[in-house]
């Protein structure tokens, strides 16, 4: 099992891994105050969109902890719902942190302000459990794709460290592994950011998974090898059309996949189905500042970067979804999403 | 045109760029010894199949400029031998080493050691104006390819830095911009030692050239937007069936330039073609130290590292081979190992 990086730290407050230390550090920050967890999110130190709608969760019960006693309830329900709106500033794209703090500002309304806090707990408590549900149901739809002796190829990091649980892309590979399977996993490195080396290898490794790490354009020579049992990624958003929206460079694998016979999965909630996306064109890919790629990788002062954090890989390169409601096929997924 | 990167010191010394300082510092060094020379080939001061040959012959003079005044000919003889002997040493893969110390060892040995260092000093002269002249070759063979507004990609440096002329890949792209046409170019930075952020952006701006660096696993997608005129890489070893033995992640981007239409060429002297070579499988990949990708994308200390040097892309990927004999289809390739 992976290890446990984000939890409750005593006397109700939050606890959680800095990712922006990994591999070289491993450090727990306990916070008690909405302004830090607000600033751990900004900074990705919690990353991973399903990590960060967990994490502001359990932030936004630290507003209902710090209200002086004898508060009135509508000022501690004020204090919350303006806690909510300032963690939900911190980062602008992830639909999982609005999402969770609609759900924490809905429970505080409920509650009045009378026993804010433990209403806010219990909802904070009920988000991270749902987050874990949902990583074990896809863990196990994937299970069967993972048999003894398996090779595994992912890119980036889908796992535990980006969500409340076992992880996504990850969260089959965990299950196989408690299971007794005997499973290796080749993580690219995953430039810029090298989330692969960082944070992939340092999870599955400290899980006992053996961990082989490549730089991303020794994917296709791997694939050719012809011992892949095969390729896992994550996803930041499912067209309707089954087009896949993630990291950069899980187009390119995708492709070498298919050219050596290497089935490609996709593991993903369905949150992250978008029916109302058509196909991949339609999804709006982010650039980033070019200084992700310069600061590894130092191009000369007058080339230009070009920096797009995702690439779409299309449906039919996608063997199938591997979701909370089970391993679908293209046809399957679409019918979910009517 | 590109920098003169390599040339004679004053006093018949050898006046190079230290290419591991690149792009951070351009700095020159002056040397006059056997042993500065081969130091610097050793660490990769200067690289490049093509330069390493230049460099020890330019090296190789260095014996007979420090002999006594007065030694006998014969002793002069053995110590120029011995030099050239020092100087293969350093690298044992590249072929132009031994090739070129080969000539130098001749032209010593026809002197008698007489007049020895003005017998080294041409015949190092004609090994660098050869080479020169190779790729100007190679130049003009791929203009045809790169007409005024062409964006093309390429792979790792095969460029200027890495020969004694204006390089293989790259030679093409510098008689376009002296021509004046209005071109671009797309370099993958080429994980791990980044030979494409550190050298090919540096060379190609230095020029004048408007060169855009990506992550290698970002490749796929800007193939698919459809603007790259084509692909332009160097070669390591071509096997007699064409297949391609370069930088890794070479393959990778031939296959997603296939996926997109957009021909792929391979620039390499003739040199470069070895007809005992059956096909790429019977190439040896050399797999170099875990510490090259582990430097900049730091893996967790536990996962194990797998770094091959180069990778093989299959002739089938391959529009065309650009030579020092002309722009070769395959068949013409093979009709020149027979």
């Amino acid at each position: 099992m992976p290890i446990t990086h984000i939890a409750w730290a005593p006397d109700h407050g939050v606890r959680f891994l800095d990712q922006t230390l990994l591999p070289t550090e491993e450090r727990f920050l306990e916070v008690y105050t909405v302004e830090e967890v607000a600033e751990a999110i900004r900074v990705l130190r919690v990353r991973g969109a399903p990590l960060i709608g967990v994490a502001a969760a359990m932030g936004a019960t630290l507003s209902a902890r710090n209200i002086a006693a004898g508060t009135a309830p509508a000022a501690a329900l004020a204090a919350a719902l303006a806690a909510c709106d300032y963690l939900e500033s911190t980062r602008p794209t992830a639909v999982n942190l609005a999402w969770a703090l609609a759900r924490m500002r809905g429970a505080a309304r409920q509650s009045r302000g009378e026993g804010l806090h433990a209403a806010l707990l219990a909802e904070a408590e009920a988000i991270w459990q749902e987050d874990q549900a949902m990583c074990e149901r896809i863990g196990a739809a994937g299970l069967p794709l993972i048999p003894d002796g398996a090779l595994v190829l992912t890119h980036c990091n889908a796992g535990a460290l980006a969500t409340g649980g076992i992880g996504t892309a990850l969260a089959p590979i965990y299950h196989a592994h408690a299971l007794g399977r005997r499973i290796r996993v080749i993580a690219d490195e995953t430039r810029p950011l090298l989330q692969g080396s960082r944070l992939t290898a340092w999870e599955l490794t400290n899980a006992g998974i053996p961990t082989t790490v490549i730089a991303d354009n020794m994917a296709a020579s791997r694939l050719r090898l012809g011992d892949v049992t095969c390729v896992i990624v994550g996803a930041d958003r499912i067209a309707a059309n089954g087009d896949v929206a993630n990291k950069i460079g899980t187009y390119g694998v995708a492709l070498a996949a298919r050219e050596h016979g290497v089935p490609f999965y996709v593991a993903a909630p369905r949150s992250t189905f978008d029916a109302a996306t058509a196909d991949g064109q339609a999804i709006p890919i982010e650039e980033r500042a070019p200084e992700e790629v310069r600061r590894v990788g130092p191009a000369a002062g007058r080339a230009s970067i070009w920096n797009p954090a995702f690439d779409v890989t299309p449906a039919a390169l996608i063997r199938g979804y591997i979701t909370d409601a089970g391993l679908l096929t293209l046809d399957q997924l679409s019918r979910l999403a009517d």
